[in-house]
């Protein structure tokens, strides 16, 4: 699985004195254990037209970066060129930079870029660039500016994978208006929260369900502080009362949207929560467990089964849309306001003077932790430039 | 169940000489071959304003009849005033006549209607209206007007329930093309014969899946003259060189729109030889086994879920929208074009010098052979005027 001649150009660049930048890597899709390599390269070429070059200043790892590199995700990276233009050209194997999500600073605009200076920070407007990477040379196309202000570097790193899903989920599939009420499942995962922080900014009530534990008091009490209206555990579901409860809440209004990260048979019971011209909509399957419905929902309830993946809403919207969209988060998210808050994260960092065997390491082990669920919390990558 | 007042209402009237309309009924949900009743009452007053008088000369007896008699189906009829409005105001139950569908001819026409006239052929604009009955007070919303000729008995009597449904399971979901795929399952059904028919009218490439049985022959040859392009058995799932036989079919081809009436496992793999962003519609669940979905085909593939039920179709559909689609059916079942044949089926006389008592037993006879599979195709009720 081991790629040795990208492993010797690795070798080979981090002796050289105009070393300054460092990517993590892979050439072959596997464990990441296993496959992914820290790798130091040259300091890039100026950009050209219409491109950028970009600072990371942070980066997430997300679950789906996993799945990415063990090449079972349907987002595939493409292997990279910009990095061979800058000297990587005599690797036999392509090369793979992970990381789909991550804030960057512009260092060097090109000719024919419009809007976005030197300084700025922005955000990826397309998925698998690459951005467990010091720098890279982008499209313009490819990035999206953020507000000049405001932001931490924890709310930019993490906003393109998470909250776009959130926000989209609970716009584009009900027309949902203050007072009306959604349910959700997996309400404590990272998207769970962002949706309870996003419906209490529009006043939508929610219902949420999570897994019971012995003591519930602090994630109730955490899930109240971000806004949730109600929250119950998956067994909750068996409670033949519970139909009678939740109608005393909504006094009869019939729910319409329902967000589903879990599968399997709570998933079903929530359902038959629903009312009338129903909308469920899928983005996760923590249970592993498919999704089973009754066929009568779908017929005489009129309900409608969806699945949502930010991949491709990014693809098939404009550019224009997504602007606005991370525009609107942006201002969510904004100090003094921050209906959205940071989520609850880790931050890894790997240090200038760290060589790449050391950093190869860390990053092996982190994801040793991620697959033992050692986090629980957003994992994010600090790479320094390099100065060995 | 069986209501005394009814019958001794029916019974009266069966001696008097004014009696000659004959209607089925019931007062309380139950086994039809328990609840059903014969009735005969007087002829229908002059229709009041914006009301017609009908004579049925066809109605359907459809699986669905059996479900609303029961009271386990969600569209139920409401208790009858116009027949107690000719004289049976004194029923101390209400009265439900039963029948969704069938055909009648206008033989008197009220004050301000507009559009229709004595002879006309109309069938049932509303669900649930008591088809089952020799003559019906309605108002004229509640119907729309065949074309003036070119119709037989038989597609009058049929064409609002299973020609309307696979006609709009066919356009409402997807965008199909001529030279276009899509597949369906439970083929042989009535509507999947419709669906077969439907889609040849319109260029589309069917995939139709069918239960396998010791002679083949015969079936492939029946769907085949519908306009089947290829006849699959359920066995044929679980071949693992399926995918490659249907991507040669197709030249590569995304299919975009499934229909499925039978859920369970089958349907399970018919839904992963969707392409992407597939819809598939449910309107039956003749396995009694939920429909189970992959999540991730709902995410990665964008597959939505739907079901179709008829009734919500018109309730949700203006009358102009309506009468077009009557009358595009109507069209493809004209003689001399007739891209859509009369189903099979069997008609159930109930005559003219048969007592209640006689009538009772033989529309239970009638749901007795149901239950017992004993038709396999369309039964269809003509209620003769009594002459007793």
């Amino acid at each position: 699985m081991f790629s040795h001649s990208a492993l010797r150009t690795a070798r080979s660049f981090s002796v050289s004195a105009a070393v300054s930048n460092r990517c993590i890597f892979y050439t072959q899709n596997g464990d990441p254990t296993k496959v992914l390599r820290s790798m130091t390269f040259p300091k890039l070429n100026p950009p050209s037209p219409n491109t950028l070059n970009l600072k990371f200043l942070l980066a997430s790892i997300n679950p789906a970066d996993l799945n990415t590199i063990e090449g079972v995700y349907p987002a595939k990276p493409g292997p990279t060129s910009n990095l061979a233009s800058n000297g990587l050209g005599s690797c036999e194997e392509p090369v793979f930079v992970g990381g789909n999500e991550g804030l960057a600073q512009v260092t060097q605009v090109g000719k024919g870029v419009e809007g976005i200076k030197e300084g700025d920070w922005v955000v990826m407007d397309n998925s698998q660039l690459g951005t467990w990477s010091t720098s890279r040379n982008v499209s313009f196309n490819d990035v999206i500016k953020l507000p000049a202000s405001g932001l931490t570097e924890v709310h930019g790193a993490t906003m393109t994978v998470n909250p776009t899903t959130a926000y989209n989920m609970l716009h584009d599939f009900v027309d949902l208006k203050e007072g009306d009420w959604m349910i959700q499942n997996g309400a404590n995962s990272a998207v769970g929260q962002l949706v309870i922080q996003l419906a209490r900014e529009r006043g939508i009530n929610n219902i949420n369900f999570v897994r019971s534990r012995d003591d519930m008091a602090p994630l109730v009490e955490h899930l109240e502080s971000l806004g949730a209206t109600k929250i119950l555990t998956y067994d909750d579901l068996n409670d033949k009362s519970l139909r009678g409860k939740v109608k005393e809440w909504t006094g009869g209004k019939d729910i319409r949207l329902a967000l589903n990260c879990v599968g399997g048979e709570p998933t079903t019971s929530m359902t038959k929560l629903l009312g009338q011209d129903a909308h469920l909509v899928s983005y996760g399957a923590m249970s592993k467990k498919p999704l089973s419905l009754p066929t009568s929902l779908h017929i005489f309830k009129n309900l409608t089964s969806h699945g949502f993946w930010q991949t491709n809403w990014t693809k098939s919207h404009s550019r224009g849309e997504k602007e606005n969209l991370i525009s609107k988060l942006a201002e969510m998210m904004k100090e003094g306001k921050a209906s959205i808050k940071a989520p609850e994260h880790t931050i890894v960092t790997i240090g200038a003077t760290e060589s790449d065997q050391e950093a190869t390491e860390k990053i092996r082990g982190v994801f040793a932790d991620i697959s033992l669920g050692k986090f629980g919390k957003k994992v994010l990558l600090k790479l320094e430039e390099t100065s060995l």
